[in-house]
């Protein structure tokens, strides 16, 4: 299975005055969570724009917000790729909380990006960068 | 019309290295938006907490990518209240960049609330609250 | 008198589950105060490194935290620029919140900022750049 | 020796469009290595909190940029605690980056924090906590 578990720790940075977690710092750790699954599969993104120059940016996301974290946890970020095709990538992620033996759902997003070049233009996924990420690509997290 | 609009400057802190403003500092942007809207309004935030115990919770973001931000743009915020029964508020909102005679639609989200207690549960709006917020609520933005 | 003033409101975004400001987000308003002061006598940072090549990094910040800002606060910047020469500028900036009659130093700082070009390397200020900085530069907040 | 080492893998997030890390973040990367310093000695903040009353509130820091961090880099703060007394503190950090053989100095900062009880108020540090960091402390990094 394909699904990438990454840590997150919540420190004073990532909370806000209501005392959870700031609704925005959660795209920030799912971002977190997607550089680190296409790490885990040999792809750097830095060196994707260099050598290929293309990015990806986020064209859309869709997130639910069930259950706040706060300072101190340990969270994890599930991301799952679960479309792949021309120059569109789609994320399926949850963040989670486990504590003792209870694992709680706290955020739950899809995510669309596109590939784009340097002038921002849709670009075909790079076919060595395809051919790997659709071998790490199924329908649901 | 209720549509508030709100002036959002870009400085260095809301950009990345790709040179566009980061994908999560548009919902800051947001939520300056819908401060400012129940400002506009009557409605402090800090006030409604210290006086009726209650605060507003993002539960849902669907936002839409459409053109990147880049530093120094003179953006402006739309918000318009398009939901508003029992604990739940919902916000239609679109970031605009406005230059010479052309405006380009930047993002466009709708972001969900539920009005909590102290202790995270859901809590009706306050009534005194509900008939000021009735009052500008419309279907679109 | 060539101190630059600038409203800053403190937003959820700014705030920390202590209930105040986080300490890095007031270099946040530094910088906003600092790129304001330079539009107000007509400089443009994404200007100046179209046109010359360079840019300001801050190479040294001292900065004293006395009390703490909060959500709603409406914050102001003052900002000074106490040095100006070869490729170094230093400005001394202060955070106030004014409320009735009663101003609050929140915070005071020292920022130390190299002009540099694309490679990273120190670049004299251009000289026109210098010549309108010059005017304002004075040795006090 | 008690310098304490933290890894940082530097996102999106931290970056600005100037292709480096955003000054602020650094703050944010040395308040990371604080925590988890004080955490590998038994010392928990949310617990602090809620069992003794009292937080640490940065009074002042004095931080020099020496070479910037770009996205990917992997990092590690060092942290020391250079003072320990009635109500104060005193860390001494420093951000280092190691790629093959060679360590490069990146920023360098002398952080103070008080230790304060829920009005704000300077509070001595709890005994257990300090008999605790007194251990820990030494004159440099």
């Amino acid at each position: 299975m394909s699904t990438h578990q990454f840590p997150i720790r919540v420190y004073y940075e990532d909370t806000d005055h209501g005392g959870v977690v700031y609704y925005a710092n959660y795209l920030k750790f799912m971002e977190r969570g997607r550089t680190e699954f296409l790490r885990s599969h040999g792809i750097n993104l830095d060196r994707v724009h260099q050598e290929q120059g293309v990015m990806f940016a986020v064209t859309h996301v869709d997130i639910h917000y069930h259950t706040p974290a706060i300072f101190n946890d340990a969270l994890h970020v599930e991301s799952a790729l679960t479309q792949c095709k021309g120059a569109r990538l789609q994320f399926t992620q949850r963040i989670l909380r486990t504590e003792a033996s209870q694992t709680t759902l706290l955020t739950q997003a899809v995510v669309d990006l596109a590939c784009i070049d340097d002038a921002g233009k849709p670009s075909r996924i790079p076919s060595n960068l395809l051919s790997v990420l659709k071998q790490y690509t199924h329908k649901e997290l």
